[in-house]
Formats: C-alpha cells, structure tokens, sequence
C-alpha cells in the first residue's frame, strides 16, 4: 500500500495538522485533539481515514462549510440517551463528546446511547468504539457516509452512503476485538486511494448502470459501489441511515450533501455512539476470559487454501500500529505533495 | 415457494400447535403464547420459521432438551439494561418477557437492552423487533444461530452460526422498516426448506471444502455457508456471538448445541433485544414524517434493468400477512404430513 512513501514521526505531522487546522481558526485544543485522532488513524493503518483527509477538512473550513468555533452542546437528554448538536464543527470534536457523555450514561445506567447531528467527518469509526474499551465496555457506532455512492437495492439513484458500523469488545490476554466496516464491498476512501496511486480495483466493488463491473477507480462517479449482501447491505444501509441520521435530526437520502464536492454547505451529518457497560450484564473478569476462550478457538481453526491463519477483526491493526510507532508513518508521494500545497497555502511550516 | 399446498385457517393452526405443546406439559397460557407467534411467523411469509419448527420443538420438548415449564426470571438488572435468565423454555418464552422489559426501560430511561441466556430457538426475528412499534419505539435484536454452519474466515472449523440480526423502525403512512437478516447469504432455515422440496441452491449461498460451489441442499453438511461481504460478514457474526451470547453468560463458538442433532441438551441460547423510545430523541410526529419522506425517495428511484421498483425491508411482508389472513396459510404437503405424524404421536387431533 503506502509503504512507497518516506516515513514521517507521528509527533511531527501532530504538530503539522495542528498549524493547519489553527491558521483555519480553530482553537489550539480542538486543533490538537483533531490532530491527535488523525494520526491515531494513520498509525493504525486507516490510511484514508487519517491526514489523507486534510485536503478535505481544510477546504471546508476555508469556504465556510464547516465551524471552526463550534458550540457543541446537548439538545435532548434522558437517564440512557442523548441528541447532540456537534455545531457543524470538525465532526472528530462532536463524537469525542458524545462517546464521552455515552460512557458516563453507561457507568450510571448500564448503556449509553447518544446520537449526533449538525456534526462532520470524523475519520474512522475505530477511533471512538475503542474509546469504551478502557473502562471495559462494549463500543458501538454507526453513521451515515459523507456522500452517496449507493443505489437502494435494484435502483439507480444514488440515496445512501457506505453507512458504516462499527463494535469495540473488550478482550482479556487477547486484543479487543475491533470490527469497523463499510455496508458497501469497497469503501469509498479505499477508491480515492487507488485512483491518487492509479491503480485499478478488483470486480465485485463497483458497478456501472449497465450493470457491468467497473474496475477504473478515476471512473467511480459513472457506476455503483456494492452493498455486502446484495439486499441485505441495502437494508443495513437504510436502517443506519434512519438511526444515526433520521432519529437525530441529521440528514439521509437527497439531503446528503457530498462533502468533498460541496465546501461551502453544512452537511448536517449524524452518528451515533452506543457504550455498554459489561459489568451490567456479567462479572468483567469472567467475561474477558470467555471471549478470550472464543477468539482461541477461532484463531485454532484448520484454514482453507489460500490462508495462512484465521484473523479476528481488528487484530491486524495492533501490529500496524506498533511499526509504525517505532519507524513512522509511510505517506504515499502523492499526499506528501497535497500535505505540501496545503502548507503553502496557509503558510504554515512544511511536514518535515 | 409454499403455494403448491392446501391453506390453513390460521385459527385452526393455532389450535393445533397449542395442543401439541399442552401435550408435552407445557402450560396452557405458555402454550397459545408460543403458537400464536408461529402462526404469525407463517401468516408473514416466514415458512421456515413458523410451524415448519414444530417437529424441532416437539423432539426437544419430548427429549429432556426444552423444559415445559420455565422460571424466566431477570438475572442481572440496571436502569436501562438486564440480563434474563429463560430457564430452557420455549425460546417465544424468554424473548416476550425480555422485548416487554426492554420497551419498560426504554419509557423510563430512553433505551432498554435487555440480554437472555439459557434461551431456545424463537422464530423470526421480526416478531420481537415489530413489537416496540406500537410504542413509537425502534426494536433491534439479534441472536446466535442454533447450530454451526459457518466457519470463520479463511477457516474450516464450523465454529459460527447464521447469527442474525434485526431491526424495526417506525414509519408514519408507510409500512415500518422491518430488516431481519442472517449475516450469511442464505438462512439456514431457506435450505431445510430447498432440501424439503427437492429443489437446488444458488450457486453462492455455499461452498465445499474445496472452495467450490455447493447447490445439492441435502449435502448441505458438506460444506459451509458464506457470509455477506466475505469478512465483513464474519465479524458480524463473531461481535453478534459476543453480544447475544458470551455477554450474557449464553453459548458461542464450540459450546453451541445443534438443537436439532441433540435434542436432550440444553441449548444455552442467547439473545438480545434493545428498544429505543423516539420520543428520547426527537418529536415522534416529525420522526415518522422524516421517515416517510426518505421511504418514498427510495421508493422512487429509478430501477436497474431486471427489478420492477426498489423495495423497503419488510415490504413485501405486509402483502402475504393480508393475502394469508384472508385465503389462509398455504403449507406444502411434506410439511402437512409431519404435523399428522406430530398428531399421532401426540395423541392429539389432526389439523384440518
């Protein structure tokens, strides 16, 4: 993947995303802790969910699509739940908010369950569902995709994003177990991805409305992504878009403004965090030991051919992160050079 | 599908169920609670989840492996959650009292998740998610499989089940979305069905050990089910193993009973289901308003060559439930002849 690009330090592009977001006017804190989570992202392997993004964020903070200086705050609340309005800020501010008002909603009355409107992009889902995890509960998300690249079922119009979802379990000696997916085959980043390096994509992800593959990831505006399951990606779509757009006062459908497209636009974006205390449903010792006793299991099953051992999701994730801890974050050429208009741009230090 | 056998008044099925399970010691009240359920499952279209698991219920019952008369009682308990214990019972049983607990929690705390152990096999999902409608509240459920069909991915060892997944959202004039879905390709129930009838399967609803399509449903234990979205579809499968089963002290991976090979075990069955009061995240007016608008975008697009108009989840279940209240419940004839050997056995009237 990216590892044809130099190396950079994870302290060293914190701080560059930091100038970025703070020559846009958004206040040193939330510039560090969206920084933070980025890099986060990019040391963890999500390398379309992390600075890959900064082009985006920047243009949308330079035209006045999003908030530099949001007001985020609760706009309805119960004992379990809550509506947070995310202001139209950067959308990592909005759900490190909401994912904490859903673990102290947890501690106090077993679950959490908050949604989110008015908020944003906010890099990858594992970000947030791994959050719960430190005070052993269970995460949960899922929000509505920041474009729409999906056909309902049998239909042409494109109404529905990648919608992701996404779990955190914790785990005992063994990893948690971290599950984050697109209901689309392909994600849209994994797209962008592969046009920036000009490579093709495999059948099965896109398909044009002949219905035939699409493999030319520069061409994906003339075709479909895939939901997984035919039908059944669809309708996991729909719900998400209802529960974590709909139910929130967010967006779903037509109202999706394409945040890449349009810059200057709100796009009222909705998600929502869930946190599930374990120790509301059993002792968090003996849960631990169960799941690492199931992980085993799973891990000690004969492979088919073709596969050289049974993965648990999430679990490759640790390793990525720990190498590039140590060597630094490999960024492809191509977004080094973005990284560097940007600076250019704004003024601000190069990424060194 | 079924329409090739002689209809059944719904009433009368529902007599004829209710005597069979009296007939094993099962209470009365139990025994119309858990019939009427099944014949809802038929009068929706749900053929493989309705009567059609008689014969599984009775052998179970008859065997030690079900117990007759269960103390479902909460286990473990906080404000918006609970743990139920279902005592081995009809599984209809344990998932009533749960779905009732949890829509309870949702009117006082916002959201109600409520966890079952020592549940059993209990019909279609669709029938505990539907429930919180009445309330304006959105059900969501899932379960582990009752029985091992898939491996993990990349793996061989038969360590998963169909583990499905379900959801029920309000709608205003339109019909609820009402998504109840395994998170393999096929249900297992749909190639018990297939082989009943002596027909074939697609090709991708199975593969052999070699990896090659697998379409002779009686040579079903030849091979494995394959998940929506390759290993999307497994970690769905694993995180609902963890949800529905480990986290509230319920079976998973090599500990799950096949209910119908073993009917003298008990299944230790796990399940969840969680309500979620609209009302605790905006007006409920407007909700269903905002539903019916993005249901009838979808409903309007324009359709791929090959489907006639794009459907919502559930749609189609409103039609049969009309057509089979009115004409009656068409069973085919295989299944008509199990249920006379039910009767005889039982010592009880046959259905006509």
């Amino acid at each position: 993947m990216s590892e044809t690009g130099r190396c950079y330090r994870a302290q060293d592009l914190e701080r560059f995303l930091t100038d970025a977001f703070v020559a846009l006017d958004v206040p040193g804190d939330d510039a560090a802790t969206v920084a933070h989570l980025m890099v986060e992202a990019d040391l963890h392997g999500y390398d379309t969910h992390g600075s890959f993004r900064l082009r985006q964020y920047v243009n949308r903070l330079r035209d006045g699509g999003t908030n530099p200086k949001p007001w985020i705050r609760i706009e309805r609340e119960s004992d379990a739940t809550a509506v947070v309005d995310g202001d139209n800020g950067l959308g990592h501010l909005a759900m490190v908010f909401a994912t904490e008002l859903a673990m102290e909603k947890a501690a106090a009355h077993g679950i959490g369950w908050v949604g989110i409107n008015a908020g944003n992009h906010a890099g990858p889902a594992s970000l947030y569902v791994k959050m719960p995890l430190a005070r052993d509960m269970v995460g949960l998300y899922a929000a509505v995709g920041s474009a729409n690249h999906v056909p309902p079922w049998g239909g042409t119009d494109l109404l529905l994003g990648t919608n992701p979802i996404a779990f955190a379990v914790p785990a005992g000696e063994e990893p948690p177990v971290v599950l984050d997916m697109a209901t689309t085959v392909a994600a849209a980043g994994k797209i962008k991805t592969l046009a920036q390096r000009g490579e093709a994509m495999p059948e099965g992800w896109m398909v044009g409305r002949d219905g035939k593959p699409l493999t030319d990831p520069t061409r994906q505006k003339e075709g479909f992504l895939l939901p997984i399951g035919g039908p059944k990606g669809y309708g996991l779509a729909l719900v998400i878009g209802l529960l974590a757009g709909v139910l929130n006062g967010a967006n779903f459908t037509s109202d999706v403004v394409d945040f890449t497209a349009d810059t200057s636009s709100p796009t009222n974006t909705g998600q929502f965090i869930a946190a599930i205390s374990v120790d509301a449903f059993m002792d968090v010792d003996a849960f631990k030991r169960e799941v690492d006793t199931h992980l085993g299991r799973l891990k000690s099953s004969d492979t088919l051919p073709g596969f050289d051992r049974v993965r648990i999701p999430g679990d490759r994730r640790d390793a990525i992160y720990r190498e590039r801890s140590e060597r630094g974050i490999p960024l492809h050429p191509n977004l080094v050079q973005a990284l560097s208009e940007i600076a250019e741009e704004l003024n601000i230090d190069r990424l060194s």
